[in-house]
């Protein structure tokens, strides 16, 4: 692998949503969560840039000549922080191609989002990382991330959801 | 305390953001966590009622007449889902005032979003909790909801940020 490698971090747009989806596949893979993936290209155009834009991604592009175009992406959204008042960009997914790792496209692509973070006038960034993913996590200390060790996070499925949604007090 | 209540869940508007902050302000309190909270009406003004909206809020209001008008709130926005292509109908803050509990007040506003939540086509509800909130986590066991243990949220502050979009990489 060359250790200078060209390519251009720009916003995706509805023309690549099904890249954006086989990007989140290998994602899926690599965290051995594939068995989870029932999303749809159909999906992610609705909600990616139907009437309500539920994320954003920028793709790390090399262009249309190589047999892989799309080195890796960052897929994000804005909450809020209650506690600030101010918006939070939080990053869904941020995945660099294995054969592509060690060349700071996954380290541009975070200072990209954190150049928006600021445009927008975020309070926060914030992620979710696998505890074993060790690599990641020296990665994100580096950066002086710090990880919400007392806080887990709760998830109701379809299923739970309308369960709840059917209940009576 | 009576053991049933008048009040009615509904949606916060504009004219109740001092009213969402004094809340924040005492689920902070109970969460230990009042040193954290910079956040004022105007933010809670702008990024929820402004060009753009951050969140959404529901109130349980009883009424004009109380001397405690709200008893708790629920806030929350969409985030994304990118296995399942879907927004995930995430909750930032749910709160009763302690001398309201036991009445089914949080139960309610869960209900609530859960309708929320298949209205808007939500593959998920998702929540963080304190790891010393017991009570909280029972109580969202009890609704089937799962904890995410092998995932830890990352974050970085303002300062981290403007360092990030200035570094190179």
């Amino acid at each position: 692998m060359a250790s200078s490698i060209q390519y251009k971090i720009r916003p995706a747009t509805e023309e690549d949503v099904s890249d954006i989806l086989s990007l989140v596949k290998k994602l899926a893979e690599y965290e051995k969560l594939s068995h989870e993936v029932t999303a749809t290209s159909e999906l992610f155009r609705e909600n990616g840039f139907g009437k309500t834009s539920h994320y954003s991604c920028l793709l790390a592009d090399g262009g249309m000549n190589l047999d892989t175009r799309y080195f890796g992406f960052a897929l994000y959204f804005y909450t809020f922080s209650t506690f600030k008042g101010k918006p939070t960009l939080y990053l869904e997914d941020l995945f660099v191609l294995p054969e592509f790792r060690g060349l700071g496209i996954g380290k541009s692509l975070l200072i990209r989002l954190a150049q928006i973070a600021r445009e927008k006038k975020c309070g926060r960034m914030e992620w979710a990382v696998l505890d074993w993913n060790q690599p990641a996590i020296d990665f994100y200390r580096k950066i002086d991330a710090v990880p919400m060790d007392d806080w887990t996070v709760f998830r109701l499925d379809e299923k739970a959801i309308r369960r709840l949604a059917e209940s009576t007090r």
